[in-house]
């Protein structure tokens, strides 16, 4: 595999050498109808007009994964009639026109939080990167220029401009739409309502442009289309084994002895914790960031990482890019920066090897060198709907060529990208924060945050996630009470990073959930019952991580994502096409969270047996059930029919922590389960250095059949097989 | 001058020849550092790169005023330094750079409702139409490219472009900007402050254009730049006598039968009302239009007219353009129409003499040749900021060559000049109304109104209007409370068109304010009290006709606006330059509207004698004082030392209609005061056939001096003159 240094300057060359004809992007003459060029099995690239060269493929995170592709259905035929595509460039940009079943229904778009079936009603999609998502716009911290459709297929837009999708709701004039019944209206209500075409079409404008490559990826369903788009982009992220424990982000303002008091306390209370993030205090100046250590606060910063190591933390620590004067690299950076500043920080341009270096250079000083885990990358994305936006414009330009739009749509991916370079470099992996990423982003072990909290839209955001190839956390700061704090804890330890983040908490949210008098020092009465009823969700967390490690593994290799909305798993039913407060948590466990202020809620039980997961009640599918679950009991249901393995929670993850396991035998007949096993932390499993131990249940007879090149200490003991 | 129709499709050549070189756009090389050419007195044009052809200068609405411009201080010097101007062209677009000094303020930038001083704080403005003007980010429903600052000079960016300008918020990375003190932040409110940067600069910022011309307007004062940019525009509208008195719209519903009685009903009440607005009703299909009468409702549409106008009524009539499928110019009109319908209606391209032509020929036949005195020019805008919009997407394309961008900002503009054309032809003035505007739009006699209704914001865009060329009715509807009735009628009989707009109200709204109630026919029990509070605050209104149509006429000939803030006319005083509630009202009379709920406010009176309105009370200048008008008597301010003819009220003014005036002597030595004189309704005025009348008071001898080429009856008679 290619080094991303080497990678990022030039176009990459499909690797699918036997399946087309490869051609550079300037050598071809614009043809007069689309063409489709099969780049890989199921996956098909349409040219329009004259494409900019700064993409998101031209800044791909990882090569295209060939052999996952070829392994999943091939010979699928192109889901996409090109004689009823239209494009036309104009003196704005460019704009193609899709053809639409009047039925289909479309998701993906990114990681919004307010909008989920992006097609009812049809509107317009803003692929435009907002640290306010819960708006509908479309805008999200990763907006993304792919869909799905519910006919089973995907398309992807690679463009790093700000696109609109219109999604089914412009009417071209060549079709004449009757709407007028007649009757004069007298309220603007009824002026305004939105009409239905008779027929619909998906309209994309992409500015600037002059012209556009597509990307389409087949089914059948619409699952295989996500897995595509994702293997197109090089497979999903692997985390490191203790990623998938907890994470605890300390107050901003503490130093090296509050950090080091508060990770003690947590292991004398046994609190699950792997994570310790630090916050803003670590350096000499922020907002903008010098990368300096304040050795105010952090006398002596080897010795602080060594005591936070020997108690078992791994650490991620806190930063934005924008770079301040009194930064070390401030002067050398400033030619391989932005033209305009924010906070005062130079903005680096990570598209330039130079920019990337002077910064990995300061950073691998100060962390990277130390051997920190992971980092938190903060404040990348943009503020399109404020009149006083504090991040560059996008008048900006950077001496790579982007200019300020391009650079906003890519500025968290080549964030990232850069500071995964030391990770890969030393061959280890990292399981990192981000607030804004775009798309192609499923190889970057990058999970997504906000400052926002609805906490009905951050569930929303889970469901979304899972369309467009990003990870998604609905941190844990603050809550209005202590049930929606219970709700909230409920709902992170089913995501793919479970974040309690106290950044503006002086202590613990479980030992007063009220910011004020949280700095107050003024705990809740019932703190020791909260500290204890949170130890249990975030020891349920612990209990999943090996099935959890299995469905990221297979995130990997087959493209399928982990957390994932119903409709990805059941296209065929129409009930589950709206559902977005449910959704997979693997293959076999779904999951309905509750909010603060509920004493019931409807689920829905798509067809098949399911299992309570608490009450270990049958339940039939095909219906919508009542859950009246109180706080610390998630709605969670094990699909019939399947092997669930659980672990005995540890508090934290050792390079040889092995996990005790039963195997609940859920349902009848259930399907073979497959566990990773490997060192947990190293990239050593792409070289093969990986197990599989196959779960087998038939009747009496159990077994667990380990295979592969891995000959590491046993990850896993099989304690039991139970039935549920 | 040139008819509307021989202008539009080619470039204005500036008549200025004894003044400046002209040269054709084509014909100069791209300049490596900006010239500033002199176009007419106190007016330069700056080019950068390689501007587009469709900008408000070529479909401009008249010639340059150049008599205009040259009696207006000639001989001032550039007021902009052109080595701190810098242009950059990008694959976006471009932008250009301008200096700023830090404490200058800027005013401007069309009709916001919720912006005053758009430089405090320093923000993003963005050029965009919307109808959804209640919002922060510069869009409104007449956004204008042109703004004046506190320092005395003017600047217009000559794009159709959905333009940024950035007032002094944006830090190029040239200057070094210290903003952090230091301290670790624990709240998102103070991460995200904002940071005033120690050197300002505006950044303008054009989409997809690859250059732009650029005008600037010499000083010495703001009111001098807003002068020649309304004189370059061609001067201000000049109403029809009768525009200036209310104009009342009826029930949507409404037929001939109901439109007949109730304006019958105003008479018998002594109601003053000149203009008659007839809403949907009329059409046989409306949302989209057939501009075809519905018979069923209007069985003698010549009929009805005729007995509208025995009774004195003025006719308006509503339509949008969105051609209907049955209208019988749907086909004809195909061919000359955008790429996408509004609600199934053809959306026609107004840039092409083709589209224009059919328009006005089924216009002409129903509305034109019978006379009709004015027309409202309703759904003209757009809906940038919504999911669904409903107007025509930016995408689209038209047959003119513009795109949906361009059309967006120019459709109001193209829609009103293709409506003007038979009243010009025809050499009457008309008084209609838009919902949508833009640049240079001071010749255009079409008052903008909103579907929005907040009446703080309805009285900032009094203020606002003035800046950029532009009227604008603070329109009332229903309301809240009797007292917010009375507040709203009390604002709006102080804009240019004093419009009661009850389309969604079957009954007057002084019979019933709540819309719900009106509908039902049941009436407030103070009904009759209402009424006759009502009618006085009209007549109010109808008093100030004369002194109204002076300011008019003036804003005609010198560009000076009859309605502004109080910047333009004290502009070294620091205090004026927030307030956004108090305007001038030609040139004597301040207005402080009051809203609903308040019991008393702050006037500020600037140096200088003022007179209370109603108590005629003396009062020193250079303070702030506290009003405490009850309703029907909205806080008025009389400058001293002025002369000022009130009229006897009128219930509606005839061609022939003489005014009775009583000239009242405010303060000591009164300047003399000039009233206009001419027939009210034609374009004759602008031949010379106009009288001005000038009165002068001194001491007990008082005169008045007619003088002109108008040789009608005499329209005013100085009933007597009176100390204040």
């Amino acid at each position: 595999m290619n080094t991303f240094s080497s990678r990022v300057f030039r176009r990459l060359v499909f690797l699918a050498a036997g399946l087309m004809a490869i051609s550079g992007r300037g050598a071809e003459p614009a043809a007069a109808a689309p063409q489709a060029e099969l780049v890989a099995p199921g996956v098909w690239r349409i040219r329009f007009g004259q494409p900019e060269q700064f993409t998101p493929t031209y800044f791909r995170s990882a090569a295209m994964d060939v052999a996952g592709l070829q392994a999943l259905a091939p010979n699928a035929p192109l889901p996409l009639d090109l004689a009823k595509v239209t494009f036309q460039a104009t003196a704005r940009g460019c704009s193609l026109l899709l053809p639409m079943d009047n039925q289909e229904r479309l998701y993906g778009f990114g990681l919004n939080t307010k909008i989920f079936d992006a097609s009812n009603p049809g509107r317009r999609m803003v692929i435009e990167p907002t640290d306010a998502p819960e708006n509908d716009l479309g805008q999200s911290h990763a907006p993304v220029p792919f869909y799905v459709s519910t006919r089973g297929y995907g398309v992807f837009v690679d463009t790093a401009r700000f696109a609109s999708f219109y999604t089914g709701n412009l009417a071209p004039a060549q079709d004449v739409v009757e709407t007028d019944a007649g009757k004069i209206s007298t309220s603007t209500a009824e002026l305004y309502r939105a009409r239905e075409p008779r027929m619909k079409t998906m309209v994309v404008e992409v500015p600037a442009a002059k012209g556009v490559e597509v990307y389409v990826f087949a089914g059948p369903a619409m699952l295989d289309a996500v897995q595509r788009y994702n293997l197109f982009a090089g497979g999903g992220a692997l985390p490191p084994l203790w990623g998938l424990g907890v994470h605890y982000r300390g107050y901003a303002p503490y130093g090296a002895a509050d950090s080091l008091g508060l990770a003690a306390k947590f292991r004398a209370d046994h609190i699950p914790c792997d994570v310790w993030g630090v916050e803003p205090g670590w350096q000499t100046r922020t907002y903008p960031c010098t990368f300096v250590w304040d050795t105010n606060k952090f006398p002596d910063p080897d010795a602080f990482l060594k005591q936070m190591r020997e108690m078992g933390y791994r650490m991620n620590f806190w930063e934005h890019a924008f770079t301040h004067s009194s930064s070390p690299i401030h002067d050398a950076l400033k030619p391989w920066s932005g033209n305009y500043r924010v906070w005062g920080g130079l903005v680096p341009d990570f598209a330039t090897p130079e920019a990337r270096k002077i910064f990995l250079k300061q950073n691998g000083a100060v962390l990277f060198s130390r051997g920190v885990e992971g980092v938190k990358l903060d404040e990348c994305d943009y503020q399109p709907e404020s009149a006083t936006p504090w991040s560059f414009p996008v008048v900006s330009s950077f001496p790579s060529g982007l200019d300020g739009e391009q650079m906003h749509s890519l500025f968290g991916l080549l964030y990232q990208q850069t500071m995964l370079t030391p990770y890969r470099d030393q061959g280890v992996r990292t399981w990192s924060l981000v607030r804004n990423s775009h798309a192609l982003a499923s190889p970057l072990p990058f999970v997504v945050y906000s400052d926002s909290y609805d906490h009905r839209c951050y569930v929303r955001g889970l469901c979304n996630a899972g369309f467009s190839g990003l990870l998604w956390t609905p941190e844990v700061r603050d809550a209005n009470s202590v049930e929606d704090f219970y709700r909230r804890v409920e709902t992170v330890i089913f995501s793919p990073n479970a974040v309690i983040n106290a950044w503006f908490l002086k202590n613990p949210p479980w030992y007063q959930v009220n910011t004020d008098k949280n700095k107050r020092d003024e705990f809740m009465p019932e703190r020791d019952a909260v500290t204890a009823g949170i130890r249990d969700l975030l020891q349920l967390r612990m209990s999943f991580i090996p099935y959890l490690y299995t469905a990221f593994n297979e995130y990997r290799t087959t493209g399928k994502p982990p957390i994932r909305a119903l409709v990805l798993d059941w296209p065929g039913d129409a009930k589950v096409r709206p559902i977005d407060d449910q959704f997979m948590f693997g293959d076999s466990v779904m999951v309905a969270p509750m909010f603060t202020g509920q004493k019931k809620r409807a689920v829905y039980l798509p067809a098949g047996d399911w299992y309570d997961f608490w009450t270990h009640a049958k339940l039939v599918g095909g219906r919508t059930i009542e859950a009246t679950n109180g706080v610390q009991q998630i709605p969670l249901f094990v699909k019939g029919g399947t092997l669930l393995p659980l672990a005995a929670p540890v508090e934290y993850i050792k390079d040889d922590t092995g996990f005790n396991l039963t195997v609940y035998l859920v349902g009848d007949q259930p399907a073979d389960f497959t566990l990773y096993e490997d060192d947990g932390v190293s990239s050593a499993y792409a070289s093969g250095k990986q197990n599989t131990v196959r779960l087998h249940a038939d009747g009496e007879k159990h077994s667990a059949e380990r295979t592969g090149g891995y000959q590491g200490a046993e990850r896993f003991k099989i304690t039991g097989w139970q039935p549920f």
